[in-house]
């Protein structure tokens, strides 16, 4: 256990870096227009119809400004002043299509960029900027009958506070008042909080926009912090946080959702899946709880071998799908190391075994949230199929 | 009205600036602690329970550094560089109690504080700090049952798209799936969004609160972003935007809430009630649509006066509760106005005339949060009485 979370750690950190889709420019296309995460009003950041942003800040005293955004290995991108008050800068390639975190080092602090919005990422409110991709369309809001997305405060007696979830109900939960629903456990990765699946992840508008082609049976998702106490990310391999959180989840969570929810509360009808630490902690939970989950997703967070199935008693009998997902640059990525020889191998051997192994490779994207938008988008109508 | 608009907008302004509790300062107490707003595991900035706040910030080799709060008419307080990469510095004086907006300027360039989290107003996301009050126990997350805080995206014919509104549901709200509940429509202040009385006005906790002492019958509150076009505050007394928005709440919210939660949706189970600028509009809009409307809250944001009352057929009839409420500081600002007359006296006279008028000030607060979640706290009681 300790050898995976540590690969994992390392992987992490490799492919935080890959956010050029390529190294030889194309000339750059004056097509800017603001990004769509933009603070209300305002003109920058600006995206390009080839992935290029372009930055403008007010600081007419700096000495120095820099994006983290753009050739994160060489630095990012340095904005330039003018004769008035404004840095501007491009990135010197297209950036990955999808959502991005970054922020401005000014005079050597770390501060946001005043026009973007804000997104917990890397244990702090970063900016976010969106890079259209050319699928956007099953994550935009659309004239379609829309779900709530609520906050919940649970009562945890194990952390000995109420403790905040984000709960998905899709548009006909207020139409049919006797219609129960299946649940999936949906977890963020490292840094991020129960707030990242419906802000950057767009989970409730994927739903949204699955349900109104008729492509899923409606679910209920329910998004909640997977830690309990602060753990800095050098120590993910050494510091157990999935236990306690286990016990929140499996103990806490689950009952009250069950409770204050029309759930259909059986195994065969809850789910779990996360993003990278968040995958983690869905392999682990799921294969000491197989009487409580049915269908499991790993995305950019671990793999299944047979050596799992093996190893956990009831696997091939009571997992209805084994679904992992990574993007393509991740598996491009030679020192990634998925903690348990290669995912698509992998997956290949579960469905010889015949379990429901689906492996999804996002392509053209890192260990960023397009990824898992769209893997999310291909894993929903896998779920809760009987 | 044109002159209605052009009084509030100067007494905003002006009110604006009144951050400090008092001029002759009392000896610093070394007993600060982080904020409660502060991001996850930031020790800055702090407070002390005088009320001063304290900040701390990186920035190697910044020139300048200022934080908007402390004296807000003379420059706000001035951060200085320790030997390292630290800025820091405490404001020249208590803080008034409750939440505050802020923002950093850094050589010359408006940014957030990178240890604050971050509150929607102004027109931007703004750092926040809590000055803890004495009265601070009716707005803490308790362990008490708590009600949901939803987003909604409803159908907005008018203005072509999907418009988000956050309601509260009380915690009974999943209980008994037959009860209908009364609905209360609650509107922020300009610059604001239909985040703020959640975020920085935490009604769902009061609420919680409230309902936890059995002190009010439980009820709905739904709140929406009261523009339908971005219109800058020194144009708010030329631009009229109430109309576009009555448009959006009376002919598509109220409807989609009605069909879409249990509500009692005829007039004596409906109240309006906003902020500034919200109570501008919540004047505007129940005056002309008494038929919906029972229960009124202006908070800090008008009054109403018996010339309202006589021009406005079925007032006395319809009207059965008109809840004005001013933070002290305001009534005691000579440059006010409050459009129509003493807001206390206008009170006063409506109570003499048989109608059920409250008036109430929220002691040693300005035009900010403390003086609107204690409004909330006081009227909520008063509301569905019937």
């Amino acid at each position: 256990m300790k050898k995976y979370f540590i690969a994992l750690a390392t992987l992490l950190t490799v492919s935080g870096s890959l956010c050029l889709a390529q190294t030889t420019q194309p000339a750059i296309i004056e097509d800017f227009k603001p990004s769509t995460l933009n603070q209300p009003g305002q003109e920058y950041p600006k995206v390009n119809s080839q992935g290029y942003a372009r930055f403008m800040v007010a600081a007419p005293k700096a000495q120095s400004i820099k994006v983290s955004l753009g050739l994160g290995g060489r630095g990012g991108t340095t904005l330039v002043k003018d004769t008035g008050a404004y840095w501007s800068g491009t990135t010197e390639g297209p950036l990955d299509k999808g959502f991005h975190y970054y922020h401005l080092t000014i005079d050597g602090g770390v501060f946001n960029d005043p026009g973007a919005m804000n997104y917990y990422g890397s244990v702090r409110w970063e900016s976010g900027i969106e890079i259209p991709a050319p699928d956007q369309d099953f994550y935009a809001l659309k004239d379609v009958p829309h779900g709530n997305v609520q906050q919940i405060l649970f009562p945890s007696k194990s952390t000995g506070t109420s403790r905040r979830a984000f709960v998905y109900t899709p548009p006909s939960y207020y139409k049919d008042q006797a219609k129960k629903y299946p649940v999936l456990y949906l977890q963020h990765g490292w840094g991020e909080d129960e707030t990242a699946w419906a802000n950057q992840g767009r989970a409730n508008l994927i739903m949204d926009n699955l349900i109104a082609e008729g492509k899923i049976k409606p679910f209920i998702i329910v998004m909640t912090y997977g830690m309990t106490n602060d753990i800095k990310f050098g120590s993910l391999g050494r510091v157990d946080f999935t236990t306690p959180f286990q016990t929140v989840l499996v103990n806490e969570l689950i009952p009250y959702v069950d409770t204050n929810f029309r759930t259909l509360s059986d195994q065969p009808h809850r789910a779990m899946a996360g993003l990278s630490m968040g995958g983690m902690e869905t392999k682990i939970i799921t294969m000491a709880n197989l009487d409580k989950f049915a269908y499991i997703g790993l995305l950019s967070g671990g793999t299944f071998s047979m050596d799992d199935v093996n190893k956990t008693p009831g696997f091939k009998e009571k997992v209805k799908l084994a679904f992992v997902s990574f993007g393509s640059r991740e598996l491009g990525n030679p020192r990634g190391g998925f903690g348990g020889g290669d995912p698509k191998e992998n997956a290949e051997a579960l469905k010889k075994a015949g379990i429901n192994s689906v492996f999804y490779v996002s392509p053209e994207t890192a260990h960023e949230f397009l990824s898992w938008r769209r893997s999310l988008h291909e894993m929903a109508p896998l779920l809760f199929k009987d």
